[in-house]
């Protein structure tokens, strides 16, 4: 597969930016304030695994008109030099007595009369990246001025993506799906879980990605009860179904898809289990296409995985999502989740079944909607579940 | 190296708990609640890659007694389960009106009678990981109830690793000193400096780090000038210093440190700015013992660095910080932070200097105090610059 180039040309960014500012205007707002990670990389290009550093507030206004203004510490000016603002302003970050406040709010007020409404994030998956107590004292500082939620403006911009996200996101995917493949040529009864992880972190990095951002799986007799937990050292046993389900990165673009797998021939129950999770993902896919809605692809889903029920959503909550910057994002395939597709927009199918004694099983499909087809970014996985040492 | 053991036993934990249920009666509230993946980490052992995804909020509340109350999405349940807590509540997240707002409130209300005080983290490195606008209702549910900010005081209790946290600092330390002593036998002028990133990672991970969390770096004729920016596709080249500055992870807990190299003989000007950050450590190893302050560290770094300056801070702000389970952990090492020194720290030392036509140059060495000595968990740098191709 041919690798596409890093980074973003100017005209992405113009054209991100342009967006946000017809949603800023047609909330009446005069600008949009930015405090996380995924947004100021979004407008801005900021790409850095700095972030993991909780100790300074990053700030970017997004005005009316024009480029971005950064405000941030003077740790970052050098990258952010090279990122699509014109306007960076700085101080040596983490200050005593005022960790940007003053600075921020002098760029919002020179954008914004008294009177007038700032867009923040403020809605579902989002977060103020900022001690609440500086954010107290930032509405105290903006006397006048009140805060407008963006969250669905801004996610919705996010949601659809363009031919270079998609290069970006088609080309982890391809390498993770690769990687997915050769599984069952290392793996094998007696290894330990925690040691497929790390054998699976390096094929993944040999393979082409830049981070394995997130893996985690799990494996137990007939069946897992876990998703998100970190790998015990217990040995693979003849009889386990175990699951890997990663987020890998490549110039910042996530996959985030699963594969399961049995340890010798599996049960029926555990194989009934994984045919029915290809059965909703193929549902889904049967309806997907501009037009529909992230509910109906709950609901395709539902109709197979637990046929007669009525009532929305199960203990995993959602069959999938949106996919990009982050490992998940929106919109969330749920019963009420009325978002409607439109091309562009990456997706996971994501079902998950209870069966047997107390086991779940996870499958999950990434796809990227066009006009007129589907693409699956992720490889098919089987109907019936892989063995390893059949 | 011996490999310790996974996880921490209850009476870690209960430890832990005890010490913030003290602060809290101290700070005269009724309960502490959590939102964030370091606090709730650290109280229970909650540990997850899935804070990756921005969709869950979650939330854990210290009561003045008994062990901490899970309020989570049920897909965390049967993680949390294994986890220091024996009250969870769950609700199927997302939820489209209501994610987990009424459940929090509830609990929070059961600990405190209206007019009491609610311990929140609002300080400095902190942010509360919930939308915005689900915190204003919370706190409109909560009417009776004012918020006090124990930021000090978690981070106070974690600043002190107890020697279980020691042994995983130790540990990944060790692994992460051994990959960069190998540095100079894989790493040529020609490589592309993106391909000695995927390089040093899979070496790590070879090496027994559970993870590359953070892995930032630069290179440059005669010096770089950005620390925090991704890997470029330029190949090394004779004449360049470059920096591997390094976060990995066992069991949750980071190494921090980085490494300076020279692609054939340096010159003068950059072995210079290397010997005097060396010196900068050195002068820092000379006083630090308990009792001395965070502030004193950075003074006499500063000393070296600036001989004559007597203004605080520069462009990096700090010379160094507290490590744990997050990259960066309180104290700074500024010349505000008035942090009393205590045995059981593991910090950071970093001192940074301008040298050249504007080149910037790190180095970075992780220490633990002890009542009598220091022990380096990092394997201490050469005063002068490593010469790869020399």
């Amino acid at each position: 597969m041919k690798r596409p180039s890093r980074g973003f040309d100017d005209a992405e960014f113009a054209a991100r930016c342009g967006k946000a500012q017809a949603a800023i205007k047609a909330r009446g707002a005069g600008a949009l304030l930015l405090t996380s990670e995924a947004e100021i990389r979004y407008f801005t290009g900021f790409m850095t695994q700095f972030w993991q550093s909780p100790t300074r507030p990053w700030f970017v206004v997004i005005p009316l008109t024009g480029k971005p203004i950064a405000v941030i510490p003077s740790i970052g000016v050098p990258l952010m030099r090279s990122c699509y603002t014109d306007d960076i302003i700085s101080w040596a970050s983490p200050d005593e007595h005022d960790d940007g406040i003053t600075l921020v709010c002098d760029v919002i007020r020179q954008h914004l009369a008294s009177g007038a409404t700032l867009g923040m994030l403020m809605g579902r998956e989002t977060a103020v990246r900022m001690p609440l107590a500086d954010l107290f004292a930032l509405q105290t500082a903006l006397n006048g001025i009140s805060f407008t939620d963006m969250t669905p403006d801004i996610q919705h911009i996010r949601m659809v993506k363009s031919p270079a996200e998609q290069a970006k996101l088609r080309y982890v995917c391809g390498i993770v799906s690769d990687v997915f493949d050769s599984v069952p040529s290392w793996v094998h009864a007696g290894m330990p879980l925690d040691e497929t992880f790390r054998r699976f972190k390096i094929r993944a990095l040999e393979s082409g990605v830049d981070d394995v951002s997130y893996l985690v799986g799990a494996a137990g007799a007939d069946g897992y009860g876990d998703i998100i937990a970190p790998p015990t050292t217990a040995p693979l046993a003849h009889g386990d179904v175990f699951m890997f389900d990663t987020g890998c990165v490549w110039d910042g673009y996530f996959s985030d898809f699963d594969r399961n797998f049995s340890i010798g021939t599996p049960s029926d129950t555990a194989n009934d289990a994984h045919k029915k999770l290809f059965d909703a993902t193929e549902a889904a896919l049967a309806i997907l296409r501009p037009g529909v809605t992230a509910a109906a692809l709950f609901s395709e889903m539902d109709k197979i995985l637990r046929p007669g029920k009525t009532t929305a959503g199960d203990d995993v909550g959602r069959y999938g999502h949106g996919l990009g910057i982050q490992l998940t994002e929106a919109p969330s395939h749920t019963a009420w989740d009325k978002t409607v597709i439109t091309a562009g927009m990456a997706l996971t199918l994501e079902p998950s079944i209870a069966y047997g004694n107390g086991a779940l099983m996870v499958a999950e499909e990434n796809v990227l909607v066009h006009e007129q087809h589907v693409e699956l970014l992720s490889r098919r996985a089987s109907r019936d579940l892989p063995v390893i040492d059949g």
